[in-house]
């Protein structure tokens, strides 16, 4: 399956080269810069003691997530979601996916009454935009959770992250599943997927579509192969990244 | 699998009744009242004749979809979306689920340039409205395309569905994979998993995310088995509703 | 006066077939789907013990209203005002004319700190709706009373309902006043008129407007008489609906 | 009926006093500032060559209103409805009924393909501020119509206006029906109704709205005779006006 | 400098009439309407014993302002903002400007834990509307707080008010600089410039723009000088109609 | 006045380290990421050939501008405006500020019909985040021009850039005029103004404002003097940039 060779010279299992720039921001309590090739999201994760009315009391803490994009992110220039006064549902639709993709990871008893917001601001855009933030996210949560144990919000013997998680997209294009696709093959792709697995190899999110042909039983397993190759490469990034010091916002 | 019963007294793999009320409106060009148990969704389709303004004179139609609830379709009465002036996240993801599917069986040179948009509304809900309103928005957009060949908007000799199409909820619940969760399965599920499949039996979306923990490659595999299961016997209840004689607004 | 014919058959004085399906929600605490002719309207009432903050420590209860359609319930479609982002004028106008109405009959009193809320969903409009909403929001309305009253809300010799409430359309058409207008009747009438009455036949609300030609006063007369003619039917068929057995969800 | 008095010393079928002060406006085509006692209510009419493009092709013309009250025209501030970002119920309903009040009299014929729109901005409100906007809109709307056929805009043998038209508030107190509430008299009555006539006395609308106990037929009959009183006056302070030298703004 | 005359007579530093009609307003608890020659504004004081939550228990008062025109205050009409469901930048940026401007002559300690909202109604605009608000607001807050003291809100001894303050408009036309601009000049104004200043002559704002070619400092320092010869003019107006007796609403 | 030092070792007319990043995005026809101290702002110019509906066939183009701050660029995190569904007032005024400086050196006859957009993004913010971005996103503009002459968009005699532009924070702290506030810095000051300014040295802007005491005209010199200083070092940086090759996105 590798022989094939794409547009910019990756084998059909590659991903492209991804970088963690961990701690890039100053302010935030945990971060990252991470690129997916010429995608590149600032993920930055807002750590603040309590929870939302509605889990008050509880006992158990609060991980949510909010994605958008530079205007000029992209190609040609977007309008701004707040110009046009309203979230686009793409928008919403992988704001929640984060989330959702995070909490899986995290014992909200060990978070402990405590709220953590991860924004995900694409500053470029070239495809797999969610699946880099989803995988960034985790680095810059990983990080305020470390912060909050220093500043003794948290337990010393609270471990809140069950795993790691991170993502990343696959898709067929002319037959053949590929990984980690790039924007000008995303366009191309008769199937698109997403998948987010944990360090351990298990499935935390599985979203395939079929954008031109549906897609059969065989295919849909040669692209859950692809994903939990590139998602343990991705874990094994993670990992390394958290072992190194920090930038300077830490 | 199939000696464990529920709370509904289903086998594991049972579908709950489905029925599907065939030109339930007396103004839409297509239209069906299908529940899935308790949950009832009213599926109508709007036929226009020509595009909208980026798809003109590409000679090709265009099918979308609008998903939305009564506020007392739940148990619990929710606010409307036009009360608080903005649509949710779960709302938009719906819709776009929803019109990605029908889309995935229309052949849009066939359709020609018209347009097709579908209104989903729950009327009742009581879990896989969802999938209920992609199951009955099929019949609703078989009807419009007839009703449009009767009107010839479309050619006698045009074939604009390439294929049935429909969709199920399947989920982990105590570890056991069910097919189709009521609302009370649904809350418990570990993991969730909606799937669309064409009559043929080939995947047009799976959505699949772990509610509780993640899930491993044999879990996996038997919520595929069930979906395809599901999705079949959905689609010959689509097919006989479409042999017998629609109702007054046909 | 009643020799004269309409479209449908009916004579100038005869309401269109009323049909009551009462507990028509399996989730509501009353509800009611109602049909003159071919409008149909979904009514449920939503009973939350309490009231809203600016009534709390009054000893009063609340009702409120909320009218919607949905947007193939017309022959054209219409836009969904949850997509537009805000309500139409025409929306906000015919909810606080439900919401009066109902709040007429009602000792809010004898209802006690608790709130009632009407949700009436045009799913089929063929003129009229406004009055069908009202017709069915009271036998809603009534079923909740009674359901608040199984649960002990509301006290046992508390008698919130003070009448009942009905509503009923009345127009001039090329000079002659006629009863419960059509849709094809609605836009030709030069004169329409709402007008809402207790069972006691006492005027909660007359709403008279000349679309075409300003009335005279003995035209006004002649439409009120026809008003009480039909409201006075209405209520006996909501008394006969509230005297038999309810459906699933009582 | 005249022998009672009220707290601020009319009879109950006297108005309070009305002042109209025609042509405040430098910029407007047409203008008029009106009160009615307390109740300030600036109305401007801009005339516009053409119509919207759902009219245009017609030969016919559209008058339009938009009514709004300042933040601090009431006794507490009111939050702007444009920083609430969404106009309330009782701003659209008012707004709707100057327009079709207006439109009552227009020959949209006579008129042309020309748009008016009356904008009616309350200053001070006491009391009856839509049924002073309706009065003065028509003076506004008199002068917009001199002012284009001085343009040209309309033929010097077109008449647009086929008549005259006023509001008058009327509502029974403590049993007794009175003509043309003030705010504290209008927050006790049990009945309330606005009443929209012609200069030949005949009914534009009739809006009746029983707020505390409902009314009967003879209660009724006579709020509409003191309506009609009271219109009569109105209309006589319209000729009145339009008669006199306009101010700076014609 | 003062030979050159312009379009409405004025010589270069002359400002146009202006009138400050107080007490205005039968509800407010303080007002004005002012008038820069055509332009008009109404100014009226909110006073409210308390302040936002945010300043709750600081023993500090809240002065904030609100600036809005009439649809049809400029020569053609503008769309309402509340009907737009947004408010614009403009709008956004005036009424801050006005709410810094009051609050830089306001000891909060002096005022106390009330808040005193401004709003400033332009009904009619022929330039210089946000200079024009600024002056009356002033005599409007003057006028509230003296209301209060009168109702014991304020101390006696206390002396919130610690300057008046004023502010004028003024640009370069033709390469001459000129005060207080009136509409026709504004729109030719190479750079134009809004000074606010107290009423010991000390500087507020200074906010100058550059609408044709940038301006050097000798520019910047005559218009400088004509805008503190203004504001002294503006100032002994303020003070004179604050010695007069005010009108009804007192 | 050199002597007296700052909490970051700064000299009261020293700015902070300023660095640009040209070129940042591979995405926008100009670009540029600048830093003033930790203030980071991404500026990105979209060049497109045509202009809006309002200037078409004047000949003429137009430049406007957008800034807006992620959620977490300041030390506690703020509410998207996407998600509040409303700009606020200080980002309008930013975005209508930038805009207004950059046409002030842009001539829109040689421009042609074309538009660019600046989209100004604070990543991080620590004070000075509108100056930052007006000198910024001069660079990305000057860039965004010389690849539109490459695309032969504009043609190669067209000057369209008129002069550099860039701009500067000043304020009085503790009585002492300063350059190049810092947030810690810009929170105490008693004056602050924001100064755009011409490589030629000419005023574009002058925004004073005095936040505690107002000021007087001895002061006012004194910031503008150190202002002009600022501008001329921003200036010479900005040519600086431009006249090495840039980046990637080049």
């Amino acid at each position: 399956m590798t022989e094939a060779t794409r547009k910019d010279g990756r084998t059909v299992d590659e991903l492209r080269t991804v970088t963690i720039e961990r701690g890039w921001s100053d302010q935030a309590e945990g971060s990252a810069l991470i690129s997916f090739g010429r995608t590149k999201v600032l993920c930055t994760a807002s750590f603040t003691n309590g929870v939302p009315r509605w889990k008050s009391g509880s006992g158990k803490g609060w991980v949510t997530a909010e994605y958008a994009m530079l205007p000029r992110a992209t190609n040609d220039r977007t309008d701004r979601e707040s110009v046009k006064g309203r979230i686009g549902g793409r928008t919403h639709e992988i704001s929640r996916l984060i989330g959702r993709s995070l909490r899986a990871v995290v014992d909200m008893k060990a978070l402990g009454e405590n709220t953590i917001v991860i924004d995900c601001d694409v500053l470029q855009a070239d495809g797999g935009t969610r699946t880099a933030a989803i995988t960034g996210a985790y680095v810059a949560l990983a990080d305020a959770i470390e912060w909050a144990r220093g500043k003794k919000f948290i337990g010393q013997r609270s471990t809140p992250l069950l795993d790691t998680v991170s993502a990343v997209s696959v898709g067929i294009i002319d037959g053949a599943p590929m990984l980690d696709l790039a924007y000008v093959e995303d366009v191309r792709a008769e199937t698109d997927m997403n998948v987010v697995v944990t360090g351990r190899g298990l499935f935390v999110e599985v979203q395939g579509t079929a954008e031109g042909a549906p897609f059969d039983r065989a295919e849909l397993n040669s692209l859950l192969d692809l994903a939990l190759k590139g998602t343990e490469e991705l874990a094994a990034l993670q990992r390394s990244a958290l072992e190194t010091a920090a930038g300077v916002g830490e």
